[in-house]
């Protein structure tokens, strides 16, 4: 024990956030214990809540507590028949905001990794092919990330995609290459999607 | 709204922690949401346990569940009739590591910093007074931090101490000036403990 029991388990457990080791946890600790305790237990059930209560949208797979999430369920997103086929909420979020998509999306929720064991399935590509089955989509852009598996990613579906008889565009690479999608400035964003090529 | 509402609230709720911004949440939530969502339910447990029920020890101040922590309540701390006055629990802590001290505690969660109208009752020296007027200790070791708000916190307690008739040290300046106790090795520490300096 180097604190009390309490301290010691909440600097134990806040380890488990990306990038906190043992000192940054005890500091997290000591700055929320005295400064912020009514926002640490807000957190606290927002942890919770979120944790029991988000899973992924029926349609797209993005993370949402709603079995439809917000953007699916809007039947003006169904008119431009368009499925941009992004790797995580995070990148859903960054091509809202250039205000240039109005489809619907399809969230992998990661990428092809063969050598991790990430197969098709695991990137709900058994999904992505029913709704390219269903005949609601004249195009697919493929706006993973500029990166390798990124890459090969785009080309596997973009071949899915052809046997579906739907046409697949990949962004342009006004993405800097190597780059995560979700760190894009908007106007770069944006143009690569105006942008885009055909694959196929 | 930017994900859906239960993923917004833990995305804003997760910015309370330290240098946590808008963008590292949003890392965070996903992160611990895809691969960590069992240890991320036990630290809403603990956050929440934490927030709750951690006080301060009646006798040393430092951040415990317990109404008398478990360095304050125990005898053997007592026989060296020292009491070593640090700024925070992590001073505690990093002082215990260099097994140089058997003595006891007092923690002034903070230092003297008349700008922030932090003065000598909010740190304690009230409750530090009565402690030494109590006779039990015969030497107060000043371990605040190698800072400008340290040293002068420092002084002002060595004083008080005067007034009591209590001998005052201070931790010898092995430790770099302008650095913070807990980052100092242990090695370094220990021998700024052993080469305490009397002070009045
Ligand atoms: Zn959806
Ligand atoms: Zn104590």
């Amino acid at each position: 024990m180097k604190f009390s029991p309490l301290l010691d388990q909440l600097i134990n457990d806040l380890q488990i956030l990306p990038g906190v080791g043992p000192k940054s946890a005890q500091r997290i600790a000591f700055h929320i214990l005295e400064r912020k305790r009514d926002d640490a237990v807000s957190l606290a059930h927002s942890l919770e809540e979120a944790m029991t209560k988000i899973g992924h949208c029926q349609q797209c797979n993005t993370l949402t507590e709603l079995d439809i999430c917000a953007i699916c369920a809007n039947p003006k997103r169904q008119v431009e028949r368009i499925l941009c086929v992004v790797e995580g909420p995070a990148d859903v979020a960054a091509i809202e905001q250039t205000n240039q998509f109005s489809g619907q999306y399809f969230v992998l929720m990661g990428h092809l990794s063969p050598l991790d064991g990430i197969g098709p399935d695991e990137i709900g590509l058994d999904k992505l092919a029913e709704l390219l089955a269903s005949g609601d989509y004249e195009e697919l852009i493929l706006a993973t990330n500029p990166t390798v598996e990124g890459e090969a990613t785009a080309y596997y579906i973009a071949e899915i995609a052809q046997e579906y008889g739907v046409k697949a565009s990949r962004i342009a690479h006004g993405v800097p290459v190597g780059g995560e999608l979700e760190y894009v400035d908007g106007a770069t964003l944006s143009h690569s999607l105006l942008g885009r090529q055909l694959i196929n």
